[in-house]
């Protein structure tokens, strides 16, 4: 037996959602989740994908997150949107702000939408995207829990504090760019400590300030972030953003706050918007046509990629093929799920056989 | 004699004044100048401060650009306001829209200015400074001319396109963070060149995309990005918002329109103004001063430094003792003023004794 599953999308999106009703994740809730966990699988992020739904699952049973909050969307200023998640997972909130929010940047050339009171694994680029594909431009910022010293520090204080930016294009793509202020993900250096490896400098510092190259001394330390004290100051503008500004947590509070469950943490985020065709005036540029000129610049340099572009080769090739699931985490997520749940699952993926799209994975 | 002059600020700004006059600016750009000039110098930012008036002054001689250019400021949408330069120098446009930018950010929460048709030496955490005085929180963003590769490419396509960012602080000047996408500023490496000195891997690649630690190599190849792919991506968003979004030129159209006079390049500007109070509901936290027990983490770490804490030690010790000046840039600066102009400076330096701050410097 091969230790993966290939299954087709719309069978893994099956499988999600049949494991989150199981714990009573409202329909609005299960389907939000899903198709951020598709699309990421979908996309090659394995790291946002379908290793992320044991979380969801035990921040169910641990009570911390509620499965069936209803998100309130409010306009606090006329250029600005509060999405209150009321102790609920943050994929829903940005379903449920979205048309809004796009209307409120193509009404006022730019919005800003706050997300409070929520739960994330953020995914920050599976949130700009719908939004670039309707001809908006954006930012996302989200802070974390704290797991990331400042420059010249040994705390960790900051969380991975990732940054989005989203560029729409004429009849191609969005650009997005999604990058954590972290060195690195912090899976990664879990990763090389299962497989015994050493970790780069440069990734995370012992407990006393010391660079190191051993995982477990850098999971205990601290982690560091990406380009020295600039990526420092940009995870400290993250922060801000995604905490005390929308009021919502710091990362050191949210770090606080958290049960351990292994679900996703307390955060806000704050998300930018803009309508490019309300900046230029007439006669100007039209502002993605004029764009294009730099990526084309780019591109032809043979060693240069756009930011997006491995996710959506990697879209392409799973569309057609399906993607692999490890058979431990899908019987993780059986586990989680109880009995019922359980039968489903085995019915549903035993009575579709050709979802899993046979043959070595 | 010694090389340098030591000079009031008052003095300095005197001296600058005189200088642009000589060349027909007008009072209300020459007076925008010499307060950037200024507090460069007094900031310790040397890269933005009088060493750049050589380079205002060709600029005028050259005919590149119009020193009695009046900026024009139209509200394009609700929230985003367009400040056309005119060919003209860049800091009046912050001068002449700034009131209205915070008006707008405080009425509708969020607010954009993008700036067109203007030549600029950059210096982003100047032009945030006082906005965020007033309360308000903005992001700056700035393209330039090409000089710096992409990840992974050997052409220059980026310019050093900085980011900045500004956090309003209660009874205490704000944070400010301005940082170059570029590994270093380009006057770093010129600088190893001139005294002999072998530049770092990583700042820059040769022709032929090598890394080198040659700086004349360096120069004629291209500059990097800070933090690899994550910097080249961040200095790709930036070349999109100060470009094509706000129908300016991106920083390879700029260095092909340039005339090599060695004044301010062409560029645009994009700012983004928030209003705290604007983000949070009645009784949630005040941002401000949620945002403090941040800086109190950060602090309390003995290597820690906020972002804008050199500038402002520095602005204290040269408000004090004046600023050292270089007599061979202030003969540069005289020579370019022209004979008149010649004779009121060393007239006012004369008749000013105590404005030299006599002694070493």
């Amino acid at each position: 037996m091969t230790e993966t599953i290939r299954l087709s999308l719309e069978a893994l999106r099956e499988v999600v959602l049949i494991s989150l009703r199981s714990k009573a994740v409202s329909e609005a809730h299960a389907s939000a989740i899903a198709d951020q966990i598709v699309a990421a699988e979908r996309d090659g992020s394995e790291s946002h994908g379908f290793f992320r739904l044991p979380g969801y699952l035990k921040s169910v049973i641990s009570g911390k997150v509620d499965p069936q909050s209803v998100p309130e969307v409010r306009e606090i200023a006329p250029s600005v949107l509060r999405v209150d998640l009321n102790n609920g997972f943050a994929p829903l909130g940005h379903v449920a702000v979205r048309e809004r929010a796009i209307a409120i940047a193509k009404r006022q050339g730019i919005a800003a939408v706050a997300f409070v009171n929520s739960f994330h694994f953020s995914a920050l680029w599976a949130e700009l995207e719908p939004i670039a594909e309707q001809g908006i431009g954006g930012f996302a910022f989200r802070a974390g829990v704290s797991r990331v010293a400042p420059e010249g520090g040994v705390l960790p204080v900051f969380g991975t504090n990732p940054i989005g930016f989203a560029w729409p294009r004429h009849g191609r793509p969005p650009l997005v760019i999604d990058l954590a202020t972290s060195a690195i993900a912090r899976g990664e250096i879990q990763l090389r400590q299962r497989t015994g490896q050493e970790i780069p400098p440069g990734w995370a510092i012992d407990v006393d300030g010391n660079s190191t190259t051993d995982p477990a001394r850098g999971l205990a330390g601290a982690q560091l972030t990406f380009g020295g004290y600039k990526g420092s100051a940009l995870a400290l503008m993250v922060e801000l953003l995604a905490g005390p500004l929308i009021g919502d947590m710091l990362s050191f509070e949210a770090l606080r706050a958290d049960n351990g469950d292994g679900g996703p943490p307390r955060g806000g985020e704050l998300l930018i918007l803009f309508d490019p065709s309300r900046f230029v005036s007439e006669g100007s540029k039209d502002p993605t046509e004029h764009a294009e000129r730099l990526f084309e610049l780019l591109t032809q340099q043979p060693g240069v990629r756009l930011p997006s572009d491995r996710r959506y080769r990697a879209r392409q090739h799973s569309k057609m093929n399906g993607v692999n699931v490890s058979r431990t985490l899908l019987q993780d997520v059986v586990s989680l799920s109880g009995e019922m749940a359980a039968g489903q699952i085995s019915a549903f993926l035993g009575a579709n056989e050709s979802n899993h799209i046979t043959g070595e994975s």
